[in-house]
């Protein structure tokens, strides 16, 4: 199964004086993909969290910058599950320009009670439809 | 009375591949010294929202651009009140690099009753506060 | 001839701790659109500077902010020249949920030497493209 | 030796729709503190890339989101160098408010050549100010 791929522009919002993509920003990029990704897999973020209770926070991120990215670059950004258990979902993005991986990231989500703001259980609905493969 | 300052240092994200401050962020500098204002005068924001259950909104923002910031600039950012009427406060702006006036500002605030999500009269004790001097 | 309309979504790094798109964040939003326009009536942005040796700067913005735009939201911006005079460029933008107007703005845009970092007759193969319509 | 520890605000430009600071935000609080440990050091950005033609990029991150940091927090970030070798600088760096850690960090920048756009040995005037404890 081919990963999902969000596709974006850059634009001088996104740069800074470098003449690059600022680094936070490609932070940004991986989230608007994250979304989009739940949204592809039929867990629009709003109804989501109405339907269940629940919100994903980011609570680990370890990102390589290999290459820049720069002003009006066409990008992709790929979002693949790599494990889920407990409240615990790990997602591998990387976004690339054209054939060119740009920027790798691994990134630890964790499924939180929004009343609570506590861990709480991925819903098996999500993660039934999250097809980790298994070796 | 003199006008309230606000000291900031622009850093690379505040920047665009242009070199210079990208134009949304004075913005966020104008709205940065308005809460260390209010502050000043005795109105820190989470206080006054939990003590009037209002807080303020940005309904227009007339903006002129006249020379852009850079990099590790210092900059200043001034606030003076010039219109308090019901739930309308008008505020004027400037932001400066030492003698140099780069961005001037005027930005209409209505204050909102956080529950109804409706405009509210400004709380007394902050309309006599804000010393609009009057011709 | 009606106006061009460029389509988004509002993410949570567009939103702010009042549950709304942060006010800076529509200029944001305008300046996106303003570049697809451009790109749209064959003028993309790098081969625009580098065919003429000139970009836009915004000098002057004139926003109203009249319903906020929430998380999730998809939302419309459109474009639309109103003058074009020597250096000086004004486009009428609007920000749209589907049939509801929620910022409306006036953006002055000038068109700058690069090199010289002065403002430089706007070039007429654009200047004529256009299009705005005299009564 | 203590850590350099920089002071800053939370405003609402920080925030995000779930009334934290938005994720990728903490980034830039962090790139802030690095360039005011730089220029405590007594290397001001502009000054050090204009005498020694080089610049930093941050080509990893691993960043532990502890806690959530809200409107008007008031937070130190601290930044400590870990190795310097050839062109590597690692900085360990970590956000409190008061004695709760938020988000803890591992930045390793690249000293880049600005003119070839290529990995350069980090000038010895720095590394030897870099202070880098060993055991």
């Amino acid at each position: 199964m081919s990963d999902f791929r969000f596709a974006l522009r850059v634009y001088y919002e996104d740069t800074d004086a470098a003449g690059i993509v600022y680094y936070a920003n490609y932070l940004r990029f991986m989230e608007r993909a994250r979304t989009e990704w739940l949204e592809a897999l039929g867990f629009p973020l709003a109804a989501f969290e109405a339907a269940h209770g629940v919100m994903f926070a980011v609570t680990r991120a370890e990102i390589d910058f290999l290459r820049p990215a720069r002003l009006n670059d066409r990008l992709d950004v790929t979002v693949a599950p790599r494990a889920v258990r407990g409240a615990r979902l790990d997602v591998a993005q990387e976004i690339h320009r054209g054939d060119e991986s740009l920027v790798r990231g691994l990134i630890v989500l964790a499924c939180v009670d929004v009343a609570r703001l506590r861990p709480a259980r991925i819903p098996r609905v999500l993660a039934e439809r999250l097809q980790v493969s298994r070796p």
